[in-house]
């Protein structure tokens, strides 16, 4: 059984065949660390006729008491391809050794982890982290990113550690090399460009002004940042790993009495707060980013191979059609207008489907992610990456400013949950869950995130995997946290 | 008097110095024709001393009882730059014998007013149409836009007449050449392209769906390319005629029980319903579009010219600031993060500046419109438009799904009025002025639009313009509509 699941591993880390299939996996395929699976639970996570809901146990301590539970597809690809993690990390200066030089091995894991600067309270600032990663086409990409993408947001916020510790001071513009603030003399810049130095004008204001970063901003900026990093060091370590596909990435992050959320790709986060929904996330995906991809389309047309239109139409053209006027609509336009067809149009548009079914270049159906650096149009030599974007978009919660029940939470899913539950219906299920639910049961947001994972998937009938008003349950994989936003202050 | 009116025109219609110097303006300079004016009071009107208001006449009838008001700038151009229409014009088809060609001439007005097909009740579909135009660099394609920008979306309309006369069903997606609607043998297609023709695989729906359009979304993409070929126009007529500067552009227009709000530019137009604010509008800045410019910057350096970085930063840097590191955001980014200076990041930022002084290459500071075309970087050979877009972004607003009460109106403005009074005050001034007026008075709306302009402007004091809490007034020029949501029967 177990080299059953070895051989399934082996051949899907390596992900499509091609010359990776030799070199090792960055990471073996598991499921994540803190569900400490044995070897027997971890194959029969993988059984997709009885697709068992996997939970953290009793004794496991999540932080925040964190709920989790997970379930795999109902066979559209041999492993779990979602992955997860739920850390609390610690930010902290660099060493004054490595100041100055990077701070990241070739891992993009810390150099200097047994030499941390001390800082605050001597252990350095709190982080929590929790990610949900929808892998496809492999499970390479999404179980590097869970394993990696909170090391480079705490590193990265490391190197500003000594900012972060006067919340109440905006950020230095600019920094000399020893990390201190640099305060360049703006008013000799301002006299050489201006005749008369003591002259105060409009335009000697306009091009001498100063903007003011806030600290959250300059946060939001570092966990931009390390999205990219993490994509980058995706493509670089495929030169030596095995790293299949790529994923959609949805990160949330605690630091300092905020909320950081930030999402790459088709997954999503709500907040539930007094019962009522507060969306954290939007969807990436071919229909919400059209524009961006046509305007890419529209610049770079080489990078559609002169195999793809960035004009969309609302079918395909047919050879017959030439000369008619069809409607269509290009990277400016919101509403749709006739134009005449010529032969460009008979080419396949760049976007093309509706909803679950869009896709871009007929081959990927969300536009924002990790990894995908190899990923190809079938049968050509087009590849799909310049048009999807590793940027996530960033938003922000202020945990202070409001005041949170026991049944006030943070949901994040992937698409598994949402395809079939909607928002409502999760912050419904959630709310009456767990007010029948003994506040004190530390398995509580855990229950609550097996019973919307229950709603989500359904049960096996003759026709499928069924919810109980018959319609179809999600046959994807899904992964879902149920995070409290109210603790104890033990838990802070 | 009358003539350094006629001089100070011929030198500002024909724009910068230049070759265009020597071509005759495109339409003459002058103030809408609604206004009315008489040769003394076009003079008048320019005196920037006292800048009087002018408002429609009692006897003057706009269509709904619109109600206008304007006023020119403190000095800051010689002219009013500022444009506006209001017109009831009829969508007809046109007539069989031109259907094929283009019915357009080419100073964009339709080659065939005398010989309209008759259409619905025989005199055509009734389109009200309201623009305001805020001209900038010269007051030509400002002047330019409120004479033919109605006409050419009455025009582009005409040729989907047909299809507006049945507004319960879906615009056909192709047409022959008739106009009639042409259903392609999709299913042959389709069998083409599999092995068995018979098989309807998931595949095969996706690559043969159809989407279904509604007529909204045709009215709303033959606004947004009316917009683009008005553009066009004033592009290919500088080559007869001088056409100074660019404009902001927005318009209102009515048609078939709904209100389609198109804006390109920093314009504003709101719903003031049961004394509540619906924005229709959003504004196009160098701040609200950073990221569309600086990605276009990105894909396309070469039209930075080697003087410009795409890369934002809170202000300049110093030479002697390369090796440090420094706040930054890129096109990904919304928060910021610090990178080491190098000497590429010396160039200027594309985008720069804050709030009304934030400028795209230290140029221009609103990033839609019409118009620009020889707009360049000051010095250089580096040119604007590439970076303005005259798409516009359409709202729509069914005004049959809402009741409405006399006192419920759409407020349009050019930047002058809101730089200083929000939406919320200009909504509470239009309720409480309204509410305060004889509802059968139909001069009420152009009261209130006078109302709100003279609080923008303010009063003349030793220091300038002045508000009652003694802030600065607009110097700006200033433009309003006021337009009831409510009619009589007869004017519907």
């Amino acid at each position: 059984m177990i080299s059953k699941v070895k051989n399934a591993m082996s051949t899907l880390v390596g992900g499509m065949a091609c010359a990776a299939d030799s070199l090792p996996p960055r990471f073996p395929y598991g499921r994540p660390d803190f569900l400490d699976l044995t070897p027997e639970l971890l194959q029969y996570s993988t059984e997709h006729a009885s697709r068992p809901v996997l939970t953290v146990k009793r004794d496991s301590r999540l932080p925040w008491r964190t709920g989790y539970a997970e379930v795999i597809n109902a066979g559209k690809s041999m492993l779990n391809e979602d992955q997860a993690s739920c850390e609390k990390v610690f930010v902290k200066k660099p060493s004054g050794k490595h100041r100055n030089s990077s701070m990241l091995e070739d891992n993009g894991v810390s150099k200097v982890p047994g030499h941390p600067l001390k800082c605050l309270d001597g252990t350095g600032i709190p982080l929590h982290f929790w990610g949900v990663f929808d892998g496809h086409a492999g499970s390479g990409a999404a179980i590097m990113a869970s394993k990696l993408l909170h090391r480079l947001i705490r590193d990265r916020l490391g190197e500003v550690c000594h900012l972060l510790e006067n919340p109440n001071c905006a950020p230095p513009i600019c920094l000399a090399k020893n990390g201190s603030p640099y305060q360049a003399d703006t008013k000799k810049g301002a006299a050489q460009e201006t005749e008369d130095p003591d002259a105060v004008t409009d335009s000697s204001v306009r091009f001498h002004m100063e903007k003011v970063v806030s600290l959250q901003s300059l946060v939001m900026g570092v966990i931009e940042t390390a999205f990219t990093q993490m994509d980058n060091l995706i493509e670089k370590e495929k030169a030596s790993y095995a790293i299949s596909g790529g994923c959609c990435a949805l990160a949330a992050i605690h630091l300092m009495g905020k909320l950081y959320v930030a999402n790459a790709g088709d997954s999503r986060a709500i907040i539930i707060r007094n019962k009522e929904v507060i969306p954290m996330t939007n969807e990436f995906t071919p229909e919400s980013e059209r524009q961006r991809l046509q305007y890419l389309g529209f610049l770079r047309p080489e990078l559609l191979g002169n195999e793809f239109t960035s004009i969309e139409f609302p079918r395909r053209i047919q050879h017959s059609e030439l000369g008619k006027k069809m409607l269509y609509r290009d990277h400016t336009m919101t509403g749709w207008a006739y134009k005449t067809i010529v032969e460009d149009d008979l080419k396949f548009p760049l976007i093309y489907g509706e909803g679950k079914k869009a896709r871009v270049m007929a081959t990927i159906g969300v536009t924002r992610g990790l990894g995908d650096h190899e990923l190809k149009v079938y049968n050509s030599n087009i590849y799909i990456k310049p048009f999807l974007s590793c940027a996530p978009e960033v938003k922000v919660y202020d945990m202070e400013e409001n005041q949170h029940g026991p049944d006030d939470v943070l949901v994040m899913g992937t698409d598994g949950l949402w395809d079939v539950t909607t928002d409502r219906e999760v912050a419904d299920a959630v709310s009456s869950y767990l007010s029948g639910c003994d506040p004190s049961d530390p398995m509580r947001y855990t229950l609550a995130a097996q019973d919307l994972l229950m709603r989500s998937r359904g049960v096996l009938k003759e026709r499928g995997w069924r919810l109980p008003n018959e319609r179809l349950g999600s046959g994807d994989d899904i992964t879902v946290f149920v995070v409290p936003l109210a603790r104890p202050e033990s838990e802070t």
